[in-house]
C-alpha cells in the first residue's frame, strides 16, 4: 500500500474547492487560526477548563478530514486532512495494474482507515486538546457508495484471491457504469406503476444501490454470491469504529429506495432477474438507525486507531450535504441548503410529502427526524469554472491574473462584475457535466449561445456563472411549484468565497442568501451530529443552534438586477425546454455520435 | 499624412491571411522566387526577351498589393504591398480625432493613391524587368466601398472645410451604421413587390450603395447636396489611372441595384425619402463598362506615379472576389469559386437567371461577359478560427505548438486531424459574425453545443472549421435547390493552405475540391483582366485558360467521412433554421439586451 499523506491545513478547505476560488491564506509563520467567515470570530481552546469537543470527519471523494469542535458554542480549534492513498481508480486497478472499463471509479476500503489513523489525531494535536475532551465522533460520507463485504464487515477485495476482481471494491459515487441496470429499473418500476418512482422525482440513479448492486450480480455472480452485506461507506466507517452495523435513514432513503419502510419488491427484483429476487432482504436490509442518535461507542481497536478515549459516542453514519443543514442552521421547513462546490447539492426539510418532478428524493427523517427531507442537486458547477479556466482562457489573461496577484478565477471575476445583466450578448446552459435536476439526463451537454468575434474570455466565464446560477433557479421553481416553497436559500462549499457568484445568485433567485458561517460545513455539521448523539444536545435542532453558523442575509437581491435576470432567465428556460425536453434531442445524438466514433476511430481519421 | 509602408514581400501574402495559417516561409536569404503551389514551378523573367507583363492591383481592406505578370503564362515575377497609412478608421477620425459613432469605418482615398505611388514600382523593381515591357494594368477592390466626389473626382474629404466631415470620406464595405436605412429599403421594396429584390435572394445589404447613399442624405444634407458623384472605389481608382469615369458592370449589379438596365424607380426612391427621388439619376447612374474591357488609358499623371508606360491599357474595375474566378481558370457555369480568408465569397457563373433565396445577388455579366454571375459569402470564416486561437486557446497549448515550432493554428489542426468524425461529440454554428447567407441576418451570433468537461481545445476548433463548412454547404445546397447546380468547387485565399481544412470541406461537401495554384488570386485575376483589356487575349476565358492556374480535385472526400459528415450536418441544418428561421429568435432578443445594456451599463453592474 502506497505511503499515505497526511497534513494539517489552515484552513482546511477541500482540495476540490481549492482549485476553485483559491483564497488568499494567512502567512504560514503566523499562529494557526481555524477559518472563519467575517462577523465569526476565531476561537482557540481555553486550556485546562473543562471544555468538551467533539470531532466530526468528512469523508470527500480524494481525502478525509477531521475538525476538532467545541461542543458549548461550535468553535472550529483543529483540523487534519489525509489524502487516499490509491485516490480514484477510474481507468486501472491500483492493486493488479489491470484497466478498467470507461464510467468505472473505485475506491479501496482501507484508504478510509488510514484517515481514522492519521488525520484524527493529528486534528486533536492541531487543536492542542487532551484527548480525553473528546466526548463524541460523527461522520459523513459520499453517497451513494458502495462497498461489497463479508457478515463481518470485511471488504471483499481483502479476502485472498480476491483483490485483483473490480467487483470487490468500492463503487464510488460518481462509478456510472451501470447506466443500463438503472435504464432498466426506471423502465420496469414506469410499467408497474411502481409506488416509489416519484419519491425519486421519476427516475432513479445509476449511481444508486440497486442500480450499482443489479450490476455486481450480472457481471460478477460468483463474488455476488459471495457478498453477505451491500454495504453504503457511511455505514462502513461508523462499523469500523463501533463493531456495529448500522444503516442510516439518510442514504437508506435517498439511495436505497427505502419507502414507508418497504425496499421494492422480491417480485420487482425479481423481473428486472430472477437471480436479484432477495437482493433487498438478503444484502441490503438491515435495521435502521435515526439520524444523530448513536450508532455504538467507540471500539477498543478504533480507540487505538484513533487516539481517543474507548467508549465515546459514534454517531449514526450520514452523508456530507445532509450534514451541513444544522452546521448551517438552516433544518427549518423552506430553508434550502445548496452545498455549492465543484457539483451542488440542494437540501430542504418540508412538514409535506409531495412529488418534486426532477428531484433526487425525499425521505422521511432524510435530514433531521419528523421531517421530510428533500434533495436535489446540480451535477457540474465549480467544476464547469475549473473546466473553463483550464482549457479556454488565453495566456495574456492568466498572465495578466498573475501579474496582478489574483487566481485567474478572481482575475476573470473582477473583469466580469463591473458589466451589467446581458452586456455580454451570451447565454449558456449549465450541462458539461450532464443535468441532475430537474431533467436526471446525463446524455446533456454544455451550451453557449451569443458568440461573437468581440466575445471576451471574461464574459465567458460570466455566462457560465449565470448558467449555474439559472439552474439553481429552476431547481428553486420546482419546489416551488410542487408546494414546497423555498422561503430562504441557504449557501455553503467553497463557492461561497466568490461574493459576485453569490451576488449573482441572490439576483437572480430574486431572493436573500444567507451563507454558512465556516468553511467546512460539513465536518461542522458532522460534529454536530456527534454532540446530539453523545448527550450534549436534546436534539439536532438545539445543537445546531448553539453550535451551527449563519450569516442572513449576507446578499440581497438588485431589483434592477433581477428584473434584467428575469428576462435572461426566460430565454435560459426556452433553451433548457428545447434541449432538456426533447424539442431537439441534438445533444443525445451527438453523444451516440461521439461513443459510435470513437469505436471506429482509426477507419475515419484525416491521415497526417 | 503619415509616411506610407511599401515593402517587398516573398510570398506577398495578404497581411490579415497571414494572421491565419501563417507557413513556413523560405529563408529571407534565399533568392527571391513567387510562390508557387506544387505543380505550378515558379517562374524567373527571362532578362533581355520580349515578353510582355501586366500588372495586377488588389486593393484589399488593410493593403494594396501589387503583383507583375507575364502575359503568355501568368508567371508572378514580381510583388510589392503597401499598407494603407489611415489603415481603417472605426473609432476615431483620424484626421480630427473625433470620435465616430458605433459600426462605422472609414478609409481615406489618397491612400489607395499612394499605393499607385509605391507599391507599383516596387513591384516593377522586384520583378527586374523594364517598365517599357509592362503592357496593361488591372484593378480590383473591396466591395461596396463608397466615394463622395465632385464632378471631376475629387473626393470631398479633399475639399477645402470638409476634412472634418465624417460623411466625406470612404465608406468602407464593412461600414455597417446603415442598417436602418438597409431594413427600410427592404420593407418598402416588399411592400411594392419589387421585381429586382429577389435577385438580391430577398434582401439588399446595409453595406451596399443605395442604403449607404441614403445615409449621407439623412445624416449630412448638405454634404449630399455638394457631391455630384457616388462611386464605387473600384471605379474612383480606375478613373484615377486614366483620367475616365467608367462604372464597372461587377458593382454596378451587385452592390448598385442595376438589373435590367434600370436602377429603383424614382417613385420608390421618393418613397423612402422625397430627398432622394433623384439619387439614382444624379448621383449614381453613369454608362457601365464591360469587365475586361479598356476603360481608357494610363494618363501622364498616374505614368508619372507609377513608373509605367503612359497609353498603356487600364481595365475596368472589378471586385477582388470576382476577378479570381479566371485566375483560378473557373469562368465556367457550375464551378463556384470560393475566395476563403477571414471570411469566403462565393461567385459561379451560370447561363440561366434563377433566384437563389439567400444569396448575394445574380447579375449579368457580373463575372464575365455573357454569363449570369452568382455570389454569395459568409461573413466569418478565417476571422472566426482567429477569435478562438485569441480568446479561448490556454497557455498551455500555445506553449506546447511554440515548442514544436508550430503556429497555434498548425498545432491545433495537427492535434484534430487524427480523430474520427463526430469523435469531439461537439457541433457549432458559423455566425460569430453574423450569417450572410442564405440567411441575411447579421443579429445572429455563433453557438457552441455538445461542450462537457472532457472538451479540449483542439475539439472546439474543429467543431469551428466544421461548421463553417457545414455553411458552405448551406450554400452550396441553396444553388442546387433553386436550379443553379455546382458541379465543382474550387478553392482560393489564403485558407486553402490548411489541406485539413480543405479535406474537411471535401468531406462535408462530398465533392471534390480544385485549388487555384496562386497565393494571390485577386491580383492574377485583376492582371488577367489588364491582359484582355491590352487586347493580348481575345477574351478572359483565352486569357484564364493560359495565365490562370488551377489544381484539379486536389481534394476528394472520403467516402465513410463524407456519410458520417452528413449526419453532422443534418444536426447543422436543424439548428440553424431553428435559430436563424424564428424558431427561437434569442439570438436577436441578446444582442438588443446587450445594446440596451450597455446604454445603461453605470447603473446594472455589481458594485466591486
Amino acid at each position: 500500500m502506497p505511503p499515505s499523506r497526511s497534513t494539517v491545513r489552515h484552513p482546511p478547505v477541500p482540495p476540490e474547492d481549492n482549485e476553485v476560488f483559491p483564497v488568499s491564506e494567512a502567512s504560514p509563520t503566523l499562529p494557526p487560526v481555524p477559518h472563519a467567515a467575517p462577523g465569526f470570530p476565531a476561537s482557540r481552546p481555553r486550556q485546562g477548563s473543562s471544555d468538551k469537543y467533539v470531532i466530526g470527519i468528512d469523508y470527500g471523494t480524494l481525502s478525509g478530514r477531521a475538525v476538532v469542535v467545541r461542543v458549548s458554542d461550535g468553535a472550529e480549534v483543529g483540523s487534519a486532512v489525509t489524502e487516499y492513498p490509491h485516490a480514484v481508480m477510474d481507468t486501472v486497478l491500483a492493486t493488479t495494474g489491470a484497466p478498467l472499463p470507461p464510467d468505472w471509479a473505485l475506491q479501496v476500503p482501507a484508504d478510509y482507515v488510514e484517515v481514522l489513523r492519521t488525520a484524527v489525531p493529528a486534528a486533536v494535536r492541531d487543536a492542542g486538546i487532551p484527548p480525553e475532551d473528546v466526548v463524541g465522533v460523527g461522520t459523513d460520507f459520499t453517497a451513494c457508495t458502495m462497498i461489497p463485504t463479508t457478515a463481518d464487515g470485511t471488504p471483499l477485495n481483502e479476502l485472498p484471491g480476491y483483490a485483483s476482481r473490480p467487483h470487490a471494491y468500492v463503487k464510488l459515487w460518481k462509478h456510472h457504469a451501470a447506466q443500463g441496470q438503472a435504464d432498466r429499473i426506471n423502465e420496469l418500476a414506469r410499467q408497474r406503476g411502481e409506488t416509489w418512482l416519484p419519491r425519486y422525482g421519476g427516475l432513479i440513479s445509476s449511481e444508486w444501490e440497486f442500480a450499482k448492486g443489479l450490476q455486481l450480480l450480472e457481471e460478477d455472480p460468483e463474488l455476488y454470491s459471495r457478498m453477505d452485506h451491500w454495504v453504503e461507506a457511511a455505514d462502513w466507517i461508523v462499523w469500523q469504529l463501533t463493531g456495529r452495523y448500522v444503516r442510516n435513514a439518510c442514504t437508506a432513503g435517498y439511495k436505497g429506495i427505502l419507502q414507508d419502510g418497504a425496499y421494492p419488491s422480491r417480485e420487482f427484483l425479481s423481473a428486472l432477474n430472477p437471480d436479484f429476487a432477495s437482493f433487498a432482504e438478503d444484502k441490503v436490509e438491515h435495521p435502521i438507525g435515526a439520524l444523530a442518535s448513536a450508532a455504538g461507542t467507540l471500539s477498543a481497536e478504533a480507540a487505538g486507531w484513533t487516539g481517543l478515549p474507548e467508549g465515546i459516542a459514534v454517531a449514526v453514519g450520514n452523508v456530507d450535504a445532509h450534514v451541513t443543514a444544522p452546521a448551517a442552521q438552516a433544518t427549518d421547513p423552506g430553508q434550502m441548503v445548496a452545498i455549492m462546490g465543484t457539483s451542488t447539492c440542494h437540501v430542504m426539510n418540508s412538514e409535506a410529502l409531495r412529488e418534486v418532478p426532477g428531484m433526487c428524493g425525499v425521505v422521511d427523517g432524510g435530514i433531521v427526524e419528523g421531517l421530510y427531507g428533500y434533495e436535489a442537486g446540480q451535477s457540474g458547477v465549480g467544476d464547469i469554472f475549473a473546466w473553463f479556466v483550464e482549457n479556454q482562457v488565453p495566456a495574456d489573461v492568466s498572465a495578466e491574473a498573475a501579474r496582478t496577484g489574483l487566481s485567474v478565477h478572481e482575475y476573470l471575476t473582477e473583469r466580469a462584475r463591473h458589466e451589467p445583466v446581458g452586456a455580454s450578448g451570451l447565454i449558456a446552459l449549465d450541462w458539461h457535466s450532464g443535468n441532475r435536476s430537474v431533467l436526471v439526463d446525463h446524455e446533456l451537454s454544455g451550451l453557449v449561445v451569443g458568440l461573437t468575434l468581440a466575445t471576451a474570455p471574461h464574459e465567458v466565464y460570466r455566462a457560465l456563472l449565470e448558467a449555474t446560477a439559472f439552474g439553481t433557479r429552476r431547481i428553486v421553481e420546482a419546489f416551488n411549484d410542487s408546494g414546497v416553497p423555498v422561503t430562504e436559500f441557504v449557501a455553503a462549499g467553497g463557492l461561497i468565497r466568490n461574493s459576485f457568484l453569490m451576488q449573482t445568485y441572490a439576483d437572480v433567485l430574486n431572493l436573500p442568501i444567507s451563507v454558512i458561517g465556516s468553511a467546512q460545513g460539513p465536518a461542522l455539521g458532522s460534529a454536530i451530529h456527534a454532540a446530539v448523539a453523545a448527550g450534549e444536545y436534546p436534539d439536532i435542532s438545539a445543537a445546531a443552534g448553539a453550535m451551527g453558523r449563519l450569516q442572513r442575509a449576507a446578499f440581497t437581491p438588485d431589483p434592477g438586477r433581477a428584473e434584467a435576470y428575469t428576462a435572461l432567465y426566460a430565454e435560459y428556460r426556452e433553451l433548457h425546454d428545447y434541449f432538456g425536453r426533447g424539442g431537439n434531442n441534438v445533444m443525445r445524438r451527438l453523444k451516440a455520435m461521439r461513443r459510435s466514433a470513437l469505436s471506429v476511430s482509426s477507419v475515419q481519421a484525416v491521415s497526417a
